[in-house]
């Protein structure tokens, strides 16, 4: 069993691992790395070709690949994990595996990327289904939270042994919405024997358990609920998180404020989840995607009383084209207000453009007199403790830390050598480019 | 009226305000600070005179009072606001008032000064009673939540009008024990109007609302709840925090541990408690306060199975005199094995000494095979958002910032700006021995 | 005597202060805040009207000023004490008075501001000359070193006694270019007694001298000298800083590459200074300064061997529109090679855009094949032990911080309070709008 | 060819490394790591055994050493590369080779290891000296500049080619005192080809050159010569740095006070630095070593005027028995007065437990009024033009990092794969108790 470190051993980012057996072999997820959209501001990932995007570090190389690919396998919907799938697999005539909200949003990017022809090779399987990818290799989702719904361990069952792919996840035994971590079949095939994790290094530094969900709805219950009544309310958090929306919808209720959901990814991925029944929006909720649509709204709003809205808005980064700074920038028929309250469910993703973006919007929100409020989240990544206890349960025979800079994958290296793995042994560090030969 | 800054305008600790009208005065909180006693490791509280602690900054300058002092007025149990009561308090044959849970910390504060005569000029009054405490000043506690029982903001009504001092609090509305806070008598006292407002400026730079003790307990159950069940299992808190260790005796009951409260001042705090009927522990719970009943009570945890346990410790900062620090430095028959779980159930209290007892105490324990974990805490401070509540509530005259650094106090200031007040106007920022005449 | 706070005393950038003698004032210095263009990327100072610039925190409020104003003062060079004077001179129909080098300056700024009528009002005064600007203010420049030439002290002569305006200097006894502090001028004045010290707070926390000029000229010699012979080598630097580019052209001399500036700026100051005979270019120097003159220059060093040449573009702080950020975004004909050297004499000026906007530059320049090469600077700003000794050369009977945050000023106040001064009395903190009377 | 870490490997400090050709080896370097000193405040490194020193982290684990040990070779006279030796040297009957310094302070360090019997098997050594070691090995020490005199590179010359241990230095051309780098000799063994490099890795982050020890000297001048003439003037640095301390001399001079050197560890460097001719002290110098002498020459400094002297001190780190600690803890007849200027010419080496210590004597020292002045040091280690510029004379065919921990490793193979080298191929990454065969 080979495994190739093709995007995301070096970075945090464009995730992207082959798995190799014999000469057939698979593809687990095809990520992009967003930071290195805002550094080439002039990137267009809609017409730009894959090659100019891996030049530019946005796409994984997947000139790295080795073997016969036979499956394409996507772990679960966010952009570091998917956004690379519907440039890069028109190239391999294989099917695309994920789970059904993940399915539903590889179809969708189409929308986006209008070439893309491979809607038809997206297959949607459930959690426990096992499926033959090729004579050698099959495969079953197993069920993890995270902060998107459908996130998945990917176990390969091999001649060689089972190969399980941990990246990303979190244990939430209260998610809000979905369902918990399969902590059963986690323990089965720990007791059947692992032969290799592959495994998220993000937060292992953390030296907690990462808060449940549950801790980020209480904040914003709390929060919330003692909002100014007379002062517009906007709050801003990831349009793929469907179990935080759901949370924000609920204290919209609670305080009697109608929810208004702007931006065009706040209606994919909300309308996606209501087609599959994952969540249920309150009547009183309305969504607008478009430019045009979110703009008459915001007039509405403006002349009608923001005092009766909650408005839930893309643009938690910061990010320039997003809800949340059009409206800083006065782009709309509508001004901030003083004593306006604009929560950020979302803390900065740590580089020094979001910070800058950030700030960028902080500063025009309150030069306008709105009052931020923060604070209002918990991480979806594992932490220390998370991370020693799924090493209890899977005992895994050999571990290779990815979804990270060297730091983060050296850091799993020294929780795994506390726990008795031996680096260049039974733990490896591997860079993008590299393998390891289990 | 003149307030008058005898300690904690300059820094972070040992508060200490006169208030003056006419020339009666009353003295609020009388503390001390605690980093000054690590820095001169020689400190020895209990032998050393007033005016050395004076010297090295460990103690408020009472120099600079200047009224005839007609009470003393102690708004809460904390150290920095308490410490210095019972050696300051004899040169002052006056009254000193207290909540029935401060009243009682003080009177045993008794024991560890041995020449404290005051006790029976401690007066115990109810959150809501109406005190006259010299012909111009009546004096009122109103209830609030903070990280220890029986908070108050000290209300003084004045023939100039009411001053509130505000030093310390949180508005946490699911507390996990004791009372919310008084949120109508601060409506009514707004209502007639605050003249001066005194207040804490700790955490004023922090963007939110401060999360609730509530938090604090799901975090506590979420964590423990899936502690290894077949290892060691210590907890280190605030030893006068009820609140949290109510959480943590709960814990133990789910996880079917026996709760072992261990450190003489674990004792204090519980064993006031309970007389008062603040906190009632299970009947498994078991209290060591003296060095002897703790190593015996360890010595048998090692022998018996420590599995069976929950240990609940004195010494989340690395105190080094505290049970933790003396387990890790095998002072006593217990060992600390493979995996057993260290959880700090508090923040490093940002000096460098406690980063380096807190460094030391962690390396040590790492050394010995023990799992840190972190991350188990809310702060008992309130924050921005609730700091513009409060003055939307109170809408004070004049505002005073204490308990804080300069950058605390301007950090106060600035917010204090947003809000309409004007710098040497009716906001002043004022330091230790200067006065402000209202 | 009135000093009333126009701009600079919130923030560190802006600065503008008006003195009052009766009803005669003198404003000095008219700067702006750069960090707030970068906020408001559509800021075009060239074409918005003065009002939108205050509006959006680029100017200083100029509404506060308040007396019968007689003259306008300019310290020195730099934008932030500068940049606003053509747009905001013209209301006043009074002289302009400024060192030579900083005279020439608001000159040259007539030619990018193209309605500024008030360069015949700009007076070139000599430090030493006392000049009298109405009948109860004389004024006298006193030489100080800085980052720039011709930099000054304000000293007022005036019935009430002799105000000192001291905002930006360093204590620099080799400072490569131009004359060294007028420490005599400085203990006469002491001497005779300073009613009042305006004083910036930059760097008042650094706990040091700030080092000389000549520290930076050593760094860049020791360290260039060693740059790699066969491979492009480009040092980006404050253009305004002639004796930093100094030392840039000396080493190029020693180590026999030609100087090639690139950029408006760069042409700006370095044409200024030589016409002033302030600085004299080795004769192999070539300056361009419009686009096409650095596109056709940049073509021929790329095609005729970039060893050859020390190329000393504007852009240290990563701004999109230098010449760096173009040279990194392949605008010209010139590729960055493997091993091309760009090296930053100077530092990232701390705010969140200037991180992003280097981060983003350094990235760029990486991923084409540079090496980065940072350090090469010492800070032109009085630190605290400068700082302290002008307090005791000028003992100033009152004290105002300026050219800071809060934090500054309060830091300064603080240094000020060792040294004996006491809050509110002989040591203000003022903001904005706000004014102390002497 | 093998390469065993022994220490320092994991961790900054305790470096130790094993050689191994056929079953011969040779060890180089043999450290402690001062900061688990730190931690376990009851070690006594001259009573302890090393079984004991080895459990608390302090010395390397030599239970890993894996050949037939024919050398022990010291590399540089500072305690994390030479601390060990003389506890662990008796086990081995082997030669200690060093440089002429060097082998002075091993042999020094007998008095205070009373144990200590291999003094007599120390071999002093001259750079560029070729000594056979083993049948297989043959031993050069290179001149390198480092922070300390006599610092090398060791050249190991074996049949299977030449092996360089580059642990610690930097590139210094103009070093105050002693030798510079012996860039011939580095560039003839680039030229003949190196099998192995071993490198530290400290500073390797740093995009910069190290600045020379003449930037800490003029630092020096600047700074001192403007001291305040009236008051004391203490400055503290590192003991074994010589260079530095001949600037501080020089700096004496100038300003016409008498040096006075204070510790026992300022009396054993110095002391062996006159003896070998490296440093000649000007005839005021008077140097007092044992408490009782220290105690003896403050009390007159104290009387006489300390005006006169210029005090260099122990204690930079705030080591809790240093002379400068105790001084701040008026353990002498000697008191610090208002305005005394204590100067550190020393940066805190990061850890917490430094910090701490410095934060207490800094605290201490202002609460007594002194003035403290930082700044006046530059580092000894190679940053990362350096390491850049030693990769392109050497060109090694393998690359071990050490020196670090695996951030600082890991920083360094990333600087190594952007000049070509790949991990796990000719870069590698161990851990104690790990090997490389080559």
């Amino acid at each position: 069993m080979e495994i190739i470190a093709i995007g995301g051993y070096n970075e945090f980012g464009r995730n992207m691992t082959e798995v190799k057996v014999g000469d057939e072999s698979v593809i687990i997820d095809m990520g992009i790395k967003l930071d290195r959209v805002l550094i080439h501001e002039d990137s267009d990932l809609s017409t730009m070709d894959s090659d100019e995007l891996v030049k530019r570090g946005i796409f994984p190389d997947d000139r790295f690949v080795q073997g016969r690919v036979k499956a394409i396998i996507i772990s679960h919907g966010h952009l570091d994990h998917l956004g690379a799938v519907t440039k890069f697999t028109d190239k391999y005539d294989v099917p695309i595996y994920a789970t059904p909200y993940t399915a539903e949003l590889i179809k969708a990017e189409k929308r986006y990327n209008r070439g893309f022809k491979g809607g038809e090779r997206v297959v949607s399987v459930q959690p426990g289904e096992i499926i033959e990818v090729s004579p050698n290799i099959k495969l079953e989702f197993v069920a993890v939270t995270h902060s998107i719904l459908h996130a998945s361990f990917v176990a390969l069952h091999t001649p060689e042994g089972v190969l399980i792919y941990a990246n990303d996840f979190k244990f939430d035994d209260t998610p809000v919405l979905g369902e918990t971590t399969d902590y059963d079949r986690l323990m089965e095939l720990g007791q059947e024997g692992v032969k290799c994790l592959i495994i998220e290094s993000t937060r292992v530094m953390e030296e907690e358990r990462t808060p449940s969900e549950d801790i980020a709805r209480k904040l914003l219950f709390d929060t919330l609920s003692k909002a100014d009544e007379d002062s517009g309310l906007i709050v801003t958090t990831f349009s793929s998180h469907l179990q935080r929306i759901r949370s924000i919808l609920d204290v919209a209720e609670l305080i009697g404020r109608r929810p208004v959901l702007l931006g065009r990814s706040m209606a994919k991925y909300s309308g996606i989840g209501e087609k599959l029944g994952l969540i249920k929006m309150p009547k009183t909720t309305s969504v607008y995607g478009s430019q045009k649509a979110v703009a008459g709204i915001l007039k509405n709003i403006n002349s009608e009383g923001r005092e009766n809205y909650l408005i839930i808005a893309t643009g938690h980064q910061g990010e320039q084209d997003a809800i949340l700074s059009r409206i800083a920038n006065r782009e709309f028929d509508f001004r901030i207000g003083k004593d306006d309250q604009v929560a950020f469910s979302a803390n900065v993703i740590p580089n020094p453009m979001n910070r800058a973006n950030r700030y960028v919007l902080e500063t025009k929100l309150r030069i306008q007199g709105a009052r931020i409020i923060k604070g209002l989240h918990v991480s979806g990544h594992a932490a220390r403790e998370d991370h020693r206890y799924l090493l209890r349960v899977l005992n895994p025979e050999n571990i290779v830390p990815c979804h990270g800079d060297l730091l983060m994958l050296s850091s799993y290296a020294e929780l795994a050598e506390s726990m008795g793995y031996e680096l260049n042994k039974d733990l490896h560090l591997i860079r993008n480019g590299q393998k390891v030969v289990i």
